[in-house]
């Protein structure tokens, strides 16, 4: 195998610790990192853990011990040059006496950016690029977004019919999508650090919204339960119970909202609707991604999927680029970012 | 190649036949035909000519002549028995010296069927079922629809927003979709028999509703354009022009506008909307396949795709079954089908 054979490889695997980590870092990225000792075998992986605790490069290199020597690491993101809670991790993998860094993205923030410098003034090779794309659309897609904007990175998850019904005339909605559809959305939910919604979804539906395996259990990692309006819920609402924190913010602007949520740390942030509050989210500019499970039914009546978000005239219309489209068994599950200026 | 390949191969020539004959022979279904000499090779193709023509099998015995006899003949639909305009098939293939003939789908007709039984009275095997799979979910889905039930396959086509909005909050809808699912809505138009919209899409768009060619021309054949509604539309309204005929179908019944379309020969129907029309369609359990344009944009206001369809509640939901999500452009375009009893 090839070096950048073998780089690539190695960077697949940090990859897949930093998805891993997806959950548990916030507000600190959940990065990935692999350490290759001289002769480009593994020596050491790591993944960011909980805040206090060490980053990616310091768990790989505490595995690698003396191998890490002469060796290379691949790392999802740019390493730190800050201290922070912890000490910088560019200094650790200087004294560790690896030879060389192979990161995907360059850390945007302006207090951690400048890991490479550190590194290259020390004598280490540093050099980013490696495999970006899948790690910007993929594990640190949040946390860029959290790093470059200051505000969390909202995904508006809904479930509607063909039709673009959120739920039938009469109210009801349970269930609009399959069993796998809401299998995947108590998996997203054990990634994101805190789920949105409206009073009038609580008052609709009384959603526990806790995140459940497919057994039933409530996953170990509870997001944020938030629920966003002027009004009150009912006393006894499943919301109010001791599963997971329930914050109530009494505001209908989506800006306070990511302010406070941000606030608490927050990065990756689910929106779940209703069509009202989606609708300002909409209105505000402030959907990042839609995740959307459409079941192939037709309801021709009932609240559409998306309330009034500022548009009156097709000319209006936001626009959106699709990113992925895949069958969620007997759903269609749409995933699309903002349409790039030019691509509309 | 093996006798199996051969056919199923002659079979293949034979669907593209069928398919490049859609839109010119109803009432009469778009058969294909291919002859293969005494040792397999193509000696002759043909696809149902309009009606009063010949019929696919005939148009390739006369492209075989001799080369038949002895020869075998691929054929997409059971080979028809009865005196109708023209003579049987079966008998013209007896006549050619055809030792074998393979068939993709049975005739349900009681009057064209038997075609097989015939055939084999005259010492000519014949066996029906390859490929039929492909032949009935493709080029003779609407005819055997209409063979089985007496009424028009209705293929009910739509473009909305990822929030189900077929227009604005003002009815601007030009243009939801992407140019490839526009130009793909009039290939659709140009195989189908006929287009069917309400008076209200009449008096908000002022459709051409003819089927154009990308270059903006005209294309071969039209459908016939058809207007249901009780009330009136604008006289100089553009489905009054001379480009096609357009009938008037002074009626809110699907039934009534289904027996209608069928008396005037119309196998394969392309419901256009708008919204209450098609909800009129879904209501009635007249939709037989749904072809959904999805254009990643989001209103948030507007009419929704589909109107009042009888639901009120989730339990009474329509239920559909995917059967085909490719992207169209920019579009995601979903195919679908009525779910079967137990698949809901
Ligand atoms: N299919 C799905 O994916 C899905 C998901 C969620 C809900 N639903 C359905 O949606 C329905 C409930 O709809 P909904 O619209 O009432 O739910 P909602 O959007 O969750 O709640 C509406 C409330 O949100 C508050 N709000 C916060 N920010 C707002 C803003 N910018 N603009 C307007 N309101 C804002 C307002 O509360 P105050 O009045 O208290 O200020 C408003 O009354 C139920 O039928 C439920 O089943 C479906
Ligand atoms: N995006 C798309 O794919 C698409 C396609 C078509 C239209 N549109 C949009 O749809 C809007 C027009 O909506 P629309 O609902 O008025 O259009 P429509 O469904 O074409 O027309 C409504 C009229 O259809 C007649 N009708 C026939 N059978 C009916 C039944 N069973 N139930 C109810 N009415 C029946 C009634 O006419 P009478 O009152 O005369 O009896 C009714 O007023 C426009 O904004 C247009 O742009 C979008």
């Amino acid at each position: 195998m090839n070096e950048r054979a073998r780089l690539e490889r190695a960077m697949r695997t940090a990859i897949a610790l930093s998805e891993s980590a997806r959950g548990w870092t916030s507000p600190n990225p959940p990065v990935g990192a692999v350490i290759l000792d001289e002769k480009g075998v593994v020596a050491g992986q790591g993944a960011t853990q909980p805040p206090g605790g060490p980053h990616a490069e310091v768990v790989a290199l505490r595995h690698a011990g003396l191998r890490a020597l002469g060796g290379t690491a691949v790392v999802t993101l740019e390493p730190c040059a800050h201290h922070g809670r912890t000490p910088p991790c560019a200094d650790a993998l200087v004294a560790a006496g690896v030879r060389a860094v192979h990161y995907a993205v360059a850390d945007p923030g302006p207090v951690a950016g400048g890991g490479a410098k550190a590194l290259h003034a020390a004598g280490v090779e540093a050099e980013g690029g490696l495999l970006a794309g899948e790690v910007e659309a993929g594990p640190l897609r949040a946390w860029l977004h959290y790093a470059r904007t200051g505000r969390p990175h909202v995904t508006w998850k809904y479930a509607a019919t063909l039709d673009g019904r959120a739920a039938a005339a009469d109210g009801t909605s349970r269930w609009i999508s399959c069993p796998e559809s809401r299998t995947e959305v108590h998996a997203v939910r054990a990634k994101a650090d805190a789920i949105v919604v409206g009073t009038g979804t609580v008052r609709a539906d009384d959603p526990a919204l806790t995140a459940r395996t497919p057994g039933g259990h409530q996953a170990d990692h509870q997001p944020l339960r938030v629920v966003v309006g002027t009004g009150t819920v009912p006393d006894g609402a499943r919301v109010l119970d001791a599963v997971a924190p329930t914050a109530m913010l009494r505001t209908r602007d989506p800006d306070v909202v990511l302010a406070e949520l941000a606030e608490r740390g927050a990065v990756d942030v689910l929106l779940e609707g209703g069509p009202r509050l989606a609708g300002g989210f909409a209105a505000a500019g402030r959907i990042d991604r839609i995740l959307a499970f459409v079941a192939p039914a037709l309801l021709g009546a009932g609240p559409t999927a998306l309330g009034d978000a500022g548009v009156s005239t097709i000319t209006e219309a936001h626009r959106w680029a699709v990113e992925g489209v895949t069958m969620s068994g007997k759903d269609v599950r749409i995933s699309a970012v903002p349409a790039r200026a030019g691509e509309e």
